[in-house]
């Protein structure tokens, strides 16, 4: 009968998968985190959010090189999830063209955006955190649940008017907890089914959107995901069970070393 | 009862769209038509057809432009249809980012690819015109239905390995004719509902597959359609009627200057 099942499985499967029968019968699924590379504001330090900047050049080498790392470790994903943000979308588009699968199926959603930073977008980090202090600046950045004041509505970095957000349920500002609750249905009803057709499936996202996603898949609790960072444009790769839980926890970066040297370097972003 | 269907219509609608409603009450749809940009193998004379090349610099550049003749025009397209090729996938990215909208919802088909050039894959247009002669060279270039040879299955050119293309029917020469066979049934099941949607609908494929469906817009014969050229990077945009018929025969380019110098130096290709 599991024999079937898998057979069956792997019948639904109608291209090159990567899901993995396990020696004792079970199936494992594949799925790539990545995180754009570093964007024109990142550079600046300035809090973006929802505002669509580009790559800095710096970012398009790195989206290159996380397109290479992929194809060298032989991942190659059937589809690819982004959000409505430019940084993610090159991010994607260049790591697919550099592993040969810039012709895979694509689907986007705004609930794989950033977090929305609300009247901080477009502040500068090392301005804010001197103008508000140290408690209150790592309050916004990384408690789990405490959002920074709502953006003013048609203000300069708000997105209300913008025709990709028309008709959506839009944050004005929002905390991890928040990116969570958006995030997740995208994941159950988008993200998942792929994963469950065999696909290997490849996020291209943003620190938060992919924590929320990371805190859901380890079961990570909400004092302990303040002290993860995501680095960029180095794919995160995960073997999930037949239940979608992580083979290994926290799965594993294609550049450690690399992964490593950045988690340090966001960690003292602002200072 | 007309005011209701198309209220409805538009309430199907469900962002910002161009489908128009005209004075007598009827609807226009709108299609742009993008052919990629030169293609290193454009610059360097070779036949590509499902050849996965790059874009060339030069090409780089048209596809911006491309996006920022759309933008100027106030021409925002809804949804993306594009090849399995890399040349037309780039250019898609390029134009719809530089159109700001980059993250609007993407589609592809193997069916949208350029004409399979069997044999023919990979040789100097010069050296084959030489080879061959006008008369066979011209009958392979531009006959509505005498393909090339097949192309070797395993051959260097021959993309029958590639994953991409793993189950779908795919040819191993074609000529127009047969181009024509493979994309409409793409264009009446994918693009149409599309455009019935109300959305600005963008085609970015290959001098081939757009010539397939202008042919089929326009009502071109099999004769005429042999002398139209479509140049790269150059919008080209139809209104279309309630019956998807062009309400301007041949649409209009957004840069009608550089279209015509363009489509004049296509038609010496291979001289």
């Amino acid at each position: 009968m599991r024999a079937f099942v898998v057979r069956e499985h792997r019948a639904r499967a109608s291209r090159a998968r990567s899901a993995v029968v396990r020696h004792d019968g079970g199936m494992t699924y594949t799925l790539v985190l990545l995180r754009h590379g570093e964007s024109e504001w990142n550079a600046k330090n300035l809090f973006t959010g929802w505002v669509d900047v580009a790559l800095s050049e710096k970012g398009v080498e790195e989206a290159k090189r996380g397109g290479r790392l992929l194809a060298e470790a032989g991942i190659l994903p059937d589809v690819v999830h982004t959000s409505l943000l430019r940084r993610a979308i090159t991010t994607a588009n260049l790591a697919l063209d550099s592993a040969d699968r810039h012709w895979i199926e694509t689907k986007r959603s705004w609930r794989l955006n950033e977090r929305h930073y609300g009247a901080l977008q477009g502040k500068d980090k090392k301005q804010t955190l001197e103008e508000y202090g140290e408690e209150q600046f790592m309050l916004w950045r990384r408690s789990y649940d405490v959002p920074p004041p709502d953006i003013e509505l048609g203000s300069e970095y708000s997105q209300d008017s913008e025709a990709r957000y028309a008709g959506e349920p839009i944050p004005r500002a929002e905390a991890l907890a928040q990116v969570l609750v958006r995030a997740l249905p995208y994941w159950e009803s988008a993200v998942v089914p792929d994963l469950k057709d065999g696909k290997t499936v490849m996020v291209a996202a943003h620190g938060n959107s992919l924590r929320a996603i990371i805190k859901h898949l380890d079961g990570i609790d909400d004092a302990t995901i303040a002290g993860l960072n995501v680095p960029t444009g180095i794919p995160l790769v995960y073997e999930l069970d037949d239940n979608l839980v992580p083979v290994k926890a926290g799965g594993t970066y294609l550049d450690a070393d690399a992964a490593a040297a950045a988690i340090a370097a966001v960690a003292n972003q602002g200072r």
